[in-house]
């Protein structure tokens, strides 16, 4: 029999990045955990069905977030005075040590994984640490949790300090794609793991010769860092000399795109030969405004990649980001894109609610494949939002109470979810 | 009897801009509505009082907005996506212009007042509308909620729609003494009356010229706005041939500093002759920062201000900014700072978590005398966070938890607050 879900109430999602699609007091159906349709009223085949009265609320595609890192959750908001190859030795490195213990990470995973189940994210992308044991826990837990995410275990073997930095390339394979099999046996339903080498300056031409052949053998996407500060980029140039750019260092070894599903977080200052591959190559780009701004990195130029109808989305980037709420997220999009277009280029126009809104659900969510929309045929993710605390009593339109519950709502609007036709709360 | 409390928990609060004050585990004594002392132990002449044990919880300073428009609360986080003079025409003066309904003013100020009431912040100025009736009814509401605010009926007889102008700078001047007179016949403890001529393109000559006559009369203090915007500063010009520069325009009049107590909001674009001239008449700058990031106005030097020891503090510019937190205000002055730094003038340095707090509390503070600080006679305005919701169970240091409390925190952290001695919750 079909897993019919009728929900009744004020429906928004994005088609495009241009304009909201509005139904003000409408059905969404879903069957068998895809979208089938939206209905002004109750067509006579569902009538039978007991629909889900979520009255005034809101019903929006659930949220993606394209880049966090997990094990960064139990520091967020501290240690935002320094850039970021300072601040990754003085204080992530260091926490992100401490997760050699299973007691620790169960200990903080619970709650970054309880957390994230309550905000507004219903697709993640997820950075763990070296440790195959603790990424494997916080796999446990995600699964448990009904979200669905892309966990990377990740590689790093030079410039990291001894606690945080495997051993040799051959051992990081090793245990790498031991965890991938481990990950295997695991047969979770909703968490996958993700191909994820640091960075370039933490992974030897041998270790990322190695992952190509696993992310080949496997079939793994990749996600990584790119271009997000200028010492950064420097440092790659020194240390792939090789390269034409810092995008190329990961091209050379196929992790960019092409076949091989890909997301780069950041692109502040990819130039314009980087851009175009990534366009070309079809890599996704984890826009991160607030820790870009965290960390002084700059702002990535947001317009010039929807512009050029590239694959985009949003990360909130905890730790560098302080913040889970993609919400959030959306308004450090629009507001560093206004501050670049009055301090750095006025030719870029300031983000819309409406692409701030799309990032967030159909833009991230495309990592996924039919996610973050209502269209037909979509993954059912669908998060019912109650902004009775937030909301204007006169305030009828409902885009703008999309627009106030971008600037000012978190989890405690966050009323139901469903993941893929599941319902989480 | 003095009226004596005791409070115990771990202080934190400035002496200026550059250090925190850090008393872990310490006793906060206030005697008659101000501070006397902070002890390690209850000494022995205080040990008969019953002593408040807020335990772990962090103890500091209230806050002070220096710049909010209480009638723009209830369409915060609307309308974001224009400039400063077309927000002001398109959103702003047609949502003012409702306060002439004192049933209108009632619903929408109750909720104003309860939220500032369970917010960071114990000081506030103020801008009401043009309408002295609700602006009254506001300032019965400040004074019943034992905050200590500033309160503004806002002045403007030109460029202003029909529904929010006042009909000539005759009637503006009249309306305003009887408002004046009106609040001194309340004899309120806890809310003036703050002269508040909107901004130059709002107020003639002529009124400006009344209001001066007024503000020498009754010895008021007086709040405006200056140099926000680009437009609005050549509209200055044009309107006033006569001013060297923005704040010449207010200085003609003597509202601008000297021996008139002075805020001025914004100043992200005071050419170096204005902010000497703020300097020399001590005026005060009310930095803005989300607002003017939402605006697309730009960032206000607010390094060259603290440089020169000039007298700063912030405000939440609610509804172009979209939250009363002050927290949430230290966190973009921050934020602000490193984007300024990096896309505008690296010979700024970004301010430190040191110098946004002090900005939220003594900078602020010293607007209304002795406020904001913990030192010896400043007035007893005092903020109990409890951090549990967001604190990790491994963070001890005291000056990290604020950090985190900067970036995270929100009214829900605050678990009692105190002006002038007086408990609110």
């Amino acid at each position: 029999m079909d897993n019919i879900l009728v929900l009744h109430g004020n429906i928004l999602f994005s088609k495009n990045s241009k304009e909201l699609s509005i139904h003000k007091d409408s059905y969404l159906v879903s069957i068998n955990g895809l979208i089938d349709a939206i209905y002004n009223e109750i067509p006579p085949h569902l009538k039978d069905y007991v629909y889900k009265d979520y009255g005034d609320r809101i019903i929006i595609p659930g949220m993606t977030d394209l880049h966090i890192h997990a094990p960064q959750y139990a520091f967020q908001g501290i240690g935002m005075d320094l850039e970021l190859l300072d601040w990754l030795n003085t204080y992530t490195f260091p926490e992100e040590s401490k997760y050699s213990s299973l007691t620790y990470a169960q200990k903080a995973y619970t709650n970054f994984v309880e957390r994230l189940r309550k905000s507004t994210t219903t697709r993640a992308c997820i950075f763990a640490t070296i440790h195959e044991d603790s990424t494997l826990l916080l796999m446990d837990m995600l699964e448990k949790s009904n979200l669905s995410t892309l966990v990377g275990k990740v590689n790093m073997d030079r410039n990291s300090p001894d606690s945080l930095r495997e051993e040799s390339a051959s051992i990081a394979f090793s245990n790498t794609e031991k965890f991938i099999l481990n990950v295997l046996d695991k047969n979770y339903k909703n968490t996958k793991a993700i191909l994820t080498p640091r960075f370039i300056p933490s992974c030897s031409d041998e270790l990322m010769t190695k992952l190509q052949s696993l992310k080949d053998k496997y079939d793994l996407c990749v996600q990584s860092h790119l271009s997000e500060n200028p010492s950064e980029i420097a440092w790659v140039q020194e240390l792939c000399p090789w390269s034409s750019f810092y995008g190329d260092a990961y091209d050379k070894f196929n992790m960019f795109g092409r076949n091989t599903k890909t997301i780069m977080a950041h692109c502040v200052y990819s130039p314009s030969i980087e851009i175009e591959r990534m366009k070309e190559n079809g890599v996704f780009i984890a826009h991160c405004p607030e820790s870009n701004i965290n960390l002084s990195s700059g702002i990535a130029p947001i317009r010039t990649f929807l512009d050029k109808d590239m694959h985009i989305g949003l990360g909130s980037d905890v730790a560098a980001g302080t913040t889970l709420n993609l919400f959030k997220a959306i308004a450090y999009a629009i507001q560093a894109s206004k501050i670049r277009w009055r301090l750095q280029d006025s030719s870029l126009n300031p983000l819309t609610v409406a692409e701030g809104f799309y990032l967030a659900t159909k833009g991230g969510g495309e990592f996924f494949g039919k996610v973050g929309s209502f269209e037909q045929g979509y993954e059912s993710d669908i998060l019912v939002l109650d902004d009775t605390r937030i909301n204007h009593s006169e305030l009828q339109d409902l885009e703008k109470r999309l627009e106030r519950m971008i600037y000012l709502a978190d989890e405690r609007e966050v009323f139901a979810k469903y993941v893929k036709g599941t319902q989480l709360f």
